[in-house]
């Protein structure tokens, strides 16, 4: 059962300024917690039903990962999720350190994208194409929002991010990548010859790519229109964009 | 201002079942409110805020709307959405009557899409790529659910959709039509020669296209993975296949 306190630091970490003053985050559901306690991250408490926990107890083998037992109705009280019969997992918040990129690999670039459940979709997205990694600029919503977790369908786990000044970051690439950036009355990318490695530019769900941004684009690209609708959500662009991208540079 | 017996009747259009007794949906937010106004459905009601009329009352010409004014409290009570500052259409809807399909356009068959968000992208997607007609199963959740309208951000007026039996409207097709069905395990649409019209079925959520439809397929699709995400979203699913399909069929 959990205590009164237990309940109190899961709930706090709904919050981003509890999260970073914690270095915690939360994993709901039985999938993603499967998927985090078989990952890198380290897990700092693992609460369970008893059913979860004993078909999966093999997964925290070697861990000492501590565990507490507890009850749907305290799952869905401490936690986000409306339903949660499996289990809640907490875990370390990975420090957040700039990646290395080599010639040969696309990165995603997320210029203030700010709905979690887009940012999520784009985790789960970038690692179906193979992405493994993402630099957010810091008005990026926060990818240890549960919100994003949950939606990342336990894409997290296999991707890598950064969050920091994206304008200071392109400023310091070698100028031979192609820096690819979503737009409007870009180049049509089913006629476009992508590059193997390089960038990809996504910008904010109203407002595109950031003006300070841009001049570090060498390819606007745009994925073309056969009908009326205004728009497509930013988490649809970036798989068609990807998709694309991998058609043209596979093999 | 909106009466006790308006604001009661607009809610119970919330619900599917009065949606049917009444003939009507709702249709909320600036933007979708716009769109439906200036498309062929029939507009019984208009409720809009003393600004978003002014601004937009000529949208209303010669049609004989009857209009109501009201304040922001009063639509977010009465419509489904969190924040409301313009304006709800109580909207009639269409008689479900089947629909002619040519030979050289591509129909979208939805096999029990439930969830209300993923159609309403899914219309949306459909309207960017200039498909016109869906033909859902019965078991589909309902397009007049105020998620779905609102999910397809104005699209719902450009797209036609008829509910009913998909495997007796599947067996009396031309059998020179093609038909896809997106499978794990298909062609991979990367390199597939799509032909320029007939079907694309997408299956439900967790369980894909039923068995007692699978004979009617004629060519399995799949999108090909190139990381480890376990699948897409069916909605990120069409926007890909439709994408792939309008590449190599355009021109």
């Amino acid at each position: 059962m959990l205590s009164k306190n237990q309940i109190k630091y899961i709930q706090s970490l709904h919050q981003k300024k509890y999260r970073q003053q914690h270095g915690a985050f939360l994993v709901e559901g039985a999938k993603s917690v499967q998927e985090v306690l078989q990952s890198d991250f380290q897990t700092e408490l693992l609460i369970a039903t008893e059913t979860f926990y004993k078909e999966n107890s093999h997964l925290t083998d070697g861990q000492r990962t501590p565990v507490e037992i507890a009850s749907v109705a305290d799952l869905e009280r401490a936690g986000t999720l409306e339903s949660n019969n499996a289990a809640i997992a907490v875990v370390r918040t990975k420090e957040n350190r700039p990646l290395a990129v080599t010639d040969h690999e696309l990165v995603l670039i997320l210029d203030d994208i700010r709905d979690p459940g887009n940012l999520g979709t784009i985790l789960r997205i970038a690692d179906w194409y193979g992405i493994r990694k993402i630099i957010c600029s810091e008005t990026t919503t926060d990818v240890y929002n549960p919100k994003v977790i949950s939606a990342s369908k336990g894409s997290f786990t296999r991707v890598a991010w950064w969050y920091g000044d994206i304008v200071t970051f392109l400023r310091e690439q070698p100028s031979k990548q192609s820096v690819y950036g979503a737009f409007l009355g870009g180049e049509n990318v089913h006629q476009l010859a992508f590059s193997k490695g390089g960038y990809l530019i996504m910008g904010n769900e109203s407002n595109g790519i950031r003006p300070v941004v841009e001049p570090y684009v060498t390819q606007r690209v745009t994925i073309p229109r056969y009908g009326e609708a205004e728009s497509l959500n930013v988490g649809i662009a970036t798989a068609i964009l990807l998709d694309n991208w991998r058609r043209e540079t596979a093999q």
